[in-house]
């Protein structure tokens, strides 16, 4: 199939400035052909006005659990122990495949209507998270969060090597798989290695949780005479590349440590900031030449999978941070949300930017509301003032998910429902409350 | 005209803790005639189906710009002076009573969009913000913004005075009018004293910037040996009763100061981040019994008029500062949005919650969006993840001004254009740039 986008600002993500054209991009099959003007002979099947609009790549979130959009609006404003203890787990104690997957098919609604299309995820019951991804129509880097709480907890790496089998190249190569050790809090050195070795016969990556919170980085000092990040690296996890979530409370030697290791890491400004963990150095990182990331951790931290609203928090917050307005331009923010994401997820070369041979993995957002006129600065629209909402159109692998405001792939009413419906065994609730 | 909007969750703004009524609630005239059930013979004439919906406050911007919106995304990510003196200022200069218009019709359709009845305006050629916010049906305090730069200036006070005789209380009383020494660092002391005096004179409120940046700050101490907020206590400002926009860098003794003033505090958290000027103390100002409310300053250094991004970021970094996830809960952040918002400009015994006898100034959200599943708590859905667009009808003092994502009173396509054109002969832009 191929379709034509006519007529919009089309920024592309390829640089380290921003290049804006204007102009028309074409997608055969599963990759874009073009980008400005068609070339003689391109027949488009579809064609999509863009005039007013705006083109970009689709955006990555680097960092999050999907299927916890059923503990949404659950358990807020409270303190971290009793957040996770007395809220969290033992709702996800009653987690069941049927509920992963209506939880995750939420929130790949919820990604498509906010212009993500390719997500990180770790967590349990992954098969059914795959599954969702496959029929939802997105691209994902998937693996089973992976803790050692027990004896038994070891057939969990048998878990993660059965779901890579199953799943890694799935859905036309949109499904890929890796090897999630939770985080230092989670699992002794042992199993940290094990899980490490695991990943380098597979030839995957590594997701993980590192100095996430103060108490963390103080536990494994205790522990171990040495930081989450120091750690780790002692421990090889870095011999695979890897991708960390969160490095809130990291140092310069920490930072030093994933920049040598190529470690990239996700920077979840939101959750961070809810769960009182504050505010991860990303200026210092990024001058280290560390790849930054976005990605919005789960909805019981967040509460939403909105990368316009992680965007602009990571900017401001980052200003704030360094009484620096110059700090954290709007072009960086993109760039952690795009091709920064595409990157850390080492899909720089197939997605992450718009340019000709790259996999079409691209929306078109609607520019008419008042938030984007006068016509100046496209960045500074989109980081400072766009609203998910805005987005119309959604591309993944060279396929509509969503046109002009219409998913293509899930049927929304029935995701909504089923998600209530396991929500509500989950967690007894099934009606607003104050 | 009586209009009945029926099967809402109707969250009312009334009282310390969140109260969720589900059922009906009625207009009668510029009145709400009742909240839950109607009364026997209540025969509307006009009905809205706000079934799965929630229905609340109008929201309170209570420190903006507006017709600032003509610089929008036009200076972005640039040091504070250049930022100030090599583009806002020397646009400024070309300012008349038209552009002001314009721009102001622009925001007015972002206020209406994102769910804003009513807000604070300080700027120039104040006579066409006003002519707009009549036209648009918006309730609104505004001032001309008085600062000190040669001895003519002292003629501003005259045209406050011709301004505030000319629109306070009208548009059916929607419109009133204060007075607005800019700052400490515009005006010299005894403009100020002025400023106060003619305010005393016309019993009106005192609109003021105070303690934005720590420059500010260091320069008062160096010129009147006093922090800003000292200095204008100490000058009579706080005879009047007062609500000063920013108060980032206060101290104890400022914030004892404001408290016992009786000044009301409005939080700018984008606008402080963004220009780098860093986070106010909102949890210390409202232990010590400050009222906080919260505005989005302008255009030029937000980006946009969003009070849902605006209550979000404030409940987030104010957690994040903290670092205690119970910090400025989301029931806080929507109480500085409404009835904390309506306290500081002194209209909470009309406007800001919802109860029969007050102004019909209230929102209907849909509720459909992902984000709001699985139903839970209201309040985190509002703070957490509801965005501006989800705002689907709006009245201000029993007029719809949008009905269903259709706004009644300003054609939006002439206030883009016409705002677009004057934004061209201001900046001399007229076009998407990267």
């Amino acid at each position: 199939m191929r379709t034509l986008i006519r007529n919009g600002a089309i920024l592309t993500m390829e640089g380290a400035e921003p290049e804006l054209v204007l102009g028309d991009l074409g997608i055969d099959g599963s990759r874009v052909a073009f980008v400005g003007s068609p070339p003689a002979g391109f027949a488009p099947e579809r064609t999509i006005d863009a005039a007013g609009g705006i083109v970009m790549p689709g955006l990555v979130d680097a960092h999050t659990h999907i299927a916890m959009s059923l503990l949404r609006h659950y358990a807020d404003d409270l303190p971290f122990w009793n957040w996770l203890f007395e809220r969290v787990m033992p709702a996800e104690e009653k987690l069941c495949a049927r509920y992963v997957y209506d939880g995750s098919m939420l929130s790949l609604a919820e990604m498509i209507r906010g212009g993500v299309t390719c997500f990180a995820d770790m967590y349990f019951f992954m098969d059914e998270v795959a599954r969702a991804t496959e029929r939802a129509g997105l691209r994902a880097r998937l693996s089973r969060g992976l803790a050692f709480n027990a004896p038994g907890d070891e057939a969990k790496l048998d878990e993660s090597r059965d779901f890579h089998a199953a799943w890694n190249g799935a859905a036309g190569g949109r499904v890929l798989v890796d090897v999630a050790p939770h985080a230092v809090y989670t699992c002794p050195p042992a199993f940290i290695e094990k899980a490490s070795d695991l990943a380098s016969e597979l030839g995957c990556m590594i997701h993980v949780h590192l100095s996430e919170s103060r108490k963390e980085v103080a536990d494994c000092l205790a522990a171990y005479g040495k930081s989450p990040v120091a750690h780790v690296r002692d421990l090889g996890l870095f011999r695979n590349r890897t991708y960390a979530a969160h490095c809130v409370h990291v140092d310069d030697a920490d930072i030093a440590a994933l920049a040598e290791g190529g470690v990239a890491v996700v920077n979840n400004p939101s959750s961070n900031l809810k769960l009182g963990n504050g505010f991860a150095p990303v200026g210092r990182m990024l001058a280290a030449g560390v790849n930054v990331a976005l990605g919005t951790d789960g909805q019981a931290s967040n509460n939403n999978l909105n990368m316009f609203e992680e965007m602009h928090v990571a900017a401001l917050v980052n200003k704030g941070i360094e009484e620096d307005p110059t700090a954290l331009s709007a072009y960086t923010a993109l760039r952690m949300a795009t091709i920064g994401g595409a990157r850390a997820l080492g899909l720089d070369g197939e997605i992450g930017s718009l340019r000709a041979g790259k996999k079409a993995d691209l929306i078109v957002l609607d520019a008419s509301a008042p938030h984007f006129y006068p016509r100046n600065s496209v960045t500074a629209a989109l980081v400072y003032a766009a609203q998910a909402q805005d987005v119309r159109t959604v591309f993944c692998d060279g396929e509509p998910v969503m046109l002009d405001g219409a998913i293509t792939t899930i049927d929304e009413a029935e995701a909504r429902a089923k998600a209530q419906e396991s929500a509500a065994a989950m967690t007894g609730g099934a009606g607003f409350r104050p």
